[in-house]
């Protein structure tokens, strides 16, 4: 498995709960301590640590080694490869049916099935 | 927790393996029976069906109950739920930077660190 692959199980992985979005919703908005991180929900600090320490490892945050308070930071960029991904699929699978859609209205516009101007068997 | 959390934490935990992404992304470009998604895999048929379990629980793809091959066709709308989280949690990390990079750049444009026209102390 290549390393883009990895990063992106990891990434959706990390994703895959409330609790982890809800951390990063909050960090998109700016840096936070774990205390303030920890305070909208029903947690202990080692739960929260926990989901912080899956979202570290995806590397879709990161956290200062030497401040006091170690904030929590969000990574954007890291999210943009998991974006790509879904954009990307849903890119093609949409000029499929655009082209489904097209191909109808040709059908809808000439009865028969035959193209305007093809000429006749 | 709601619907839509159980509906996003199934959607990224799907998109969460290799193989699975794969197959979604097979099926972007058109509808495709069990051995011809299989094919590309060096999997057994069983593994792959599990696969298309995980797929078919959160909604992302379908299966037709009559036909003879019962073919995989992807729902690309519940793509839309994951895309539109990331997509959300990204302007709004990005719109931060923005506006601290508009923020620098006045902060370079007046080296007193006032604004130009701002009355003196």
């Amino acid at each position: 498995m290549t390393v883009a692959e990895d990063r992106l199980d990891a990434t959706f992985a990390a994703l895959a709960d409330p609790t982890r979005r809800a951390i990063l919703a909050r960090l998109a908005r700016g840096d936070a301590t774990v205390n303030e991180l920890a305070a909208p929900f029903d947690m202990t600090l080692p739960g929260i640590s926990k989901h912080l320490k899956v979202l570290e490892r995806c590397g879709v945050i990161s956290r200062s080694r030497h401040a006091q308070f170690r904030p929590c930071h969000l990574e954007g960029e890291v999210l943009d490869v998991a974006l790509s991904w879904i954009e990307e699929n849903r890119r093609v699978w949409k000029e499929r049916f655009d082209k489904l859609d097209e191909h109808l209205r040709d059908l809808r516009r000439t009865p028969s099935g035959r193209r305007e101007g093809a000429p006749d068997d």
